[in-house]
C-alpha cells in the first residue's frame, strides 16, 4: 500500500496514550472534539503500567514492612518471614490491570477511539501506523499532539540485556528480592529503588554520579534522603561515575529519559525537536507537545496538566499552563517533597520538636523548611522531609499558587496533633515568634 | 495564714498548662510580659499528657498492627505473633516525657515561672494557689487567663471507678489488650478508641448514643467511619442509650467534656460562667478564657490558636480570634477529617478512581467531597475519609482561608500519584470537566 491510499480523515489525533496523551484525549473529546489516540503498548503509558503506580506500590509495600521493624521497639511483634514477592507481583499487575481498565473505559466512554500501533509522521498532516506485522494504517489529522514520552538512557558501564541489568520500570517486576543488587543512578527512581528493596532484604549499593542524591533537590532534602537510605541499608557512594557492575546479582539503571521520538520520523512532517512548546503546548498552528518529550522534568503530574492545558486549547477554550508550582515527591525513607525556589527568606521547622513525629517510630529526623520571597513576602518554595511529605507538599504548592504569605499559614488553624502543623510552626519561625522552637534569627 | 497575706505580685497569671495555657504564655512572655503559670499536674495539659498525644500513638500503633494484615493479600507476612503492650505502655510513657520536658524547657527559656498547684480565686485581682497538702501562696496578677479545661462527663450507665469503668484518658494506659471492651460514646474519642483495641486484637462493642457515629460530621464521613469500625471488627450499635457495661472486662466512657470551672471558685472573682470570650479572648477587661473552658468544640488545635490571640493580645498586638476554618480529625479506619460546611454546591471523587488509593490495601473505600459557595464560588467546606486525611485536610484549610475556588484547586498541580489529588479530581468534579470519573450532573 502507498502512503496516500485509503487515509482516514481524523480530527484530533493524540500519538501516545500516557498520563499526558490520555487527560489530553478526554478533555479535548469533552470539549467536543472528535479524537483518536494513538498507543503502541497500553493506555496509562509508562506511568501507569511500569512507572509511578507500581514503583509506589513497591515502595508502599516495602514501607509497611520496614514499619513492623521501625516498631519493634514499642512493642510491635516480628514479621514471621520474608516477603512473598511473587504474590506481591500478581497484585501489582492486578492494580494496573484496575487502573489500565479504568483509562480504556473512560476513554470509550468519552468516545475516544483507541489505535493500537506505532505511529510515523509521512507526511504534514499525515501519519502511518503500524497496526499489526504487516498492516498499517493512514490518518490525516486536523491537530495532532505529541505525548510519546521518554526511553531510558542507558549506563556506559553496562547495557541493557533486559534481565540482569536493567532499566527501572524492569526491576519492578522481579518475582524474589535479590541478594545484591546494585542501583546506578541518584534521581528520584534511583533512591525509591534502592530503598525498596534494602528494606526487603537486598543488599543494595547505590551509585549516583553526582556529587549528592537527588542533585535537582534542595541540598537538605539531599542529605536527609541520604541519611535515610544509609538507615535503610543502602550503600550509598556519590561521585561514582566508574563503578564495576560485577558482582552483583541485579543492576538497575537510572540515569534519566530522553523524548523518544525517533520512530515518529519527525523530518517527514517538518518538526523539529527539541520541543519548547508556547503556554498553550504548541510547538507549531497545529501541532502540540506535552509530557517527557518536551524539555523539563519528566514527571505524569507535569505531563498531566500539559494534556488538561492542550484539551482545553484544543476545545476553543483559553487556556495556558503557567503554574508556578510543580512539586516533585519521593517514596523513600524519609517521604521528601519539593516544590519551588531554595533561596529566600527561609525557615526550618525539626520534626523532633512536632508531637506528631515523636510517636512515630524513628520520624524525628525530618524537617519542614520553608522559604519566603523576603520578610512578610509570600512562600516561593517548600522542602520537606518526613511521613506524608508527599501528600503534605500539596498545601504548599496550594499556598504559592494562592500567594499566601507566612501570616496566611501561621493563621490556619492546622488540626492537632498532625505532621501538617510542621508548615504552621515554620511559618511562625518565619515571623519570628516560634512556639515549639526557641525564636532565634533566622537563617540566611 | 490569712489571705491577704504575703501576695506575690505579677504580671500575667495563667491557670492551666495545657495547649492553650502554655501557648498563651509562651507567646505573652516574647511579648515582654512577665508570666506566672499555674498547672496542677504536668505542662502539656490533658492534652499532651493523656489525650491527643497518646491516643495518636495507640492509634498508630494499631494502625501499624492492622496495616499488615491489610497487605496479607500483596504477599506481606504475617505478625509472629501478639502485640507488647507492657513495651508499648514504656513506649508511649517515654514519648510524653519527652514532649513534657520540651514544654518545661522552651517554658523555662522564655523565663516563665511555673507554680505548681490548684489555683482558686479569692478576690477580684487574687488567686491562692494550694501548691502542697498544707501549703498555699497567694498572687495579685494585673491580667489573667484561665485555661483550666474540661473534665469528662460521667455515664448514667455506671460510674467511673478508675479501673474498670474509666474515662478515655485511662484507658491509653493499660498495659495488655482486654479480652472485651465496650465503648460508650460516638465522638471521635470513643471511635479511635474503639478501632484501636479492635485492632489489636479486643472483642470490642461501641455503644453511640446518637442516631449515628460522629454526629457532628458529615453524614457522609459519619457513615465512612462506622463502616471502617464495623470492618476493623467493631460491633457498633446506634441510639444506644441504655447499653449493660455486664459482661465486658472494661468499659470505657467518652460523652463528652464539661469546662473544669468548680475548683476556680470564680464567684469570690465575680466571674461569671459559661464563657464567651470576644475576639480577643477576654471575658472581663483584665480577664482571658481559651480552650476547652470556652464555648465551642474542645480541640486542641483550638485551643492553641485562642492561646496564641491571647499572648499576643496580652502583649500589646492587635490580633483577634477570626478562623474561618477549624478542622476536626479522626484517627481510626478509615482517617476521617472535615472542615467547614457541608451544604453548598458539592462535588465528590471516590478513591476508587485514584491511582494512589488503589495500590494501598483496602484504601479504595475512601472520598474527598468538598463544598463550594456556590458554582464558581470559593471553597467553604471539605471532608475526607482514606489515609493521611488527617494531614490532607491542611490544604483545605488553607485553601478555605485563602477564599480558593475550585478553579484554584483544579490549576495547582498535585503530585502524582499521591492521595492529595484527590481534591483536585474533586475540583474539576465541581466545575463539571472530571478526568478520572465520568462526567455527570452533580449533587445538591
Amino acid at each position: 500500500m502507498v502512503a496516500g491510499d485509503q487515509s482516514d480523515p481524523v480530527d484530533v489525533l493524540i500519538i501516545g496514550g500516557g498520563p499526558g496523551g490520555y487527560v489530553a484525549a478526554l478533555r479535548a473529546a469533552q470539549l467536543g472534539r472528535s479524537v483518536t489516540l494513538v498507543e503502541r503498548k497500553r493506555v496509562g503509558g509508562l506511568c501507569l503500567n511500569e512507572g509511578c503506580i507500581p514503583s509506589k506500590q513497591l515502595a508502599r509495600f516495602a514501607a509497611v514492612f520496614a514499619s513492623v521493624k521501625a516498631f519493634a521497639g514499642e512493642g510491635m511483634p516480628a514479621l514471621a518471614g520474608p516477603p512473598d514477592m511473587a504474590a506481591f507481583q500478581k497484585a501489582r499487575a492486578a492494580a494496573v490491570n484496575t487502573l489500565v481498565g479504568g483509562v480504556e473505559s473512560l476513554l470509550k466512554s468519552a468516545k475516544v477511539t483507541v489505535v493500537s500501533g506505532e505511529a510515523r509522521f509521512v507526511g504534514r498532516t499525515r501519519v502511518c501506523v503500524q497496526t499489526g506485522e504487516d498492516a498499517v494504517r493512514f490518518f490525516d489529522f486536523k491537530d495532532v499532539v505529541l505525548a510519546t514520552g521518554g526511553d531510558p538512557i542507558p549506563w556506559a558501564g553496562a547495557p541493557f540485556d533486559g534481565e540482569r541489568v536493567v532499566e527501572a520500570s524492569r526491576a519492578l517486576e522481579w518475582d524474589r528480592v535479590p541478594e545484591s543488587l546494585l542501583v546506578v543512578g541518584g534521581d528520584y527512581i534511583a533512591v525509591e529503588l534502592a530503598v525498596a528493596y534494602a528494606r526487603l532484604g537486598a543488599r543494595v549499593a547505590m551509585a549516583a554520579p553526582g556529587e549528592r542524591m537527588l542533585p535537582a533537590f534542595d541540598t537538605d532534602l539531599s542529605a536527609a534522603a541520604q541519611r535515610g537510605a544509609t538507615q535503610a541499608g543502602v550503600d550509598v557512594r556519590v561521585n561514582a561515575q566508574s563503578e564495576s557492575p560485577d558482582g552483583y546479582e541485579r543492576v538497575v539503571i537510572s540515569l534519566g529519559r530522553e523524548p523518544r521520538l525517533t520512530a515518529l520520523d519527525l523530518g517527514a512532517a517538518g518538526i523539529r525537536a527539541p520541543f519548547s512548546p508556547d503556554a498553550q503546548m504548541r510547538i507549531d498552528r497545529h501541532v502540540f507537545a506535552i509530557g517527557d518529550v518536551t524539555a523539563g522534568v519528566p514527571l505524569a503530574h507535569r505531563a498531566m496538566m500539559q494534556g488538561r492545558v492542550a484539551g482545553d486549547v484544543l476545545g476553543g477554550k483559553n487556556s495556558a499552563f503557567d503554574s508556578r508550582a510543580m512539586p516533585q515527591v519521593v517514596f523513600a525513607e524519609p517521604e521528601i517533597a519539593t516544590v519551588g525556589a531554595g533561596e529566600g527568606h527561609v525557615a526550618r521547622f525539626p520534626l523532633a520538636a512536632l508531637g506528631r513525629a515523636i510517636i512515630e517510630a524513628k520520624a524525628t529526623a525530618g524537617f519542614a523548611k520553608l522559604v519566603f520571597d523576603g520578610e512578610g513576602g509570600p512562600l516561593i518554595g517548600a522542602h520537606l522531609a518526613g511521613p506524608r511529605a508527599t501528600d503534605l507538599i500539596a498545601e504548599m504548592a496550594l499556598a504559592i499558587e494562592m500567594g499566601a504569605t507566612a501570616e496566611d499559614l501561621a493563621l490556619t488553624v492546622h488540626a492537632h496533633p498532625t505532621f501538617a502543623e510542621a508548615a504552621l510552626e515554620a511559618a511562625e519561625v518565619a515571623l519570628g515568634r516560634p512556639i515549639h522552637v526557641r525564636p532565634k534569627p533566622v537563617a540566611r
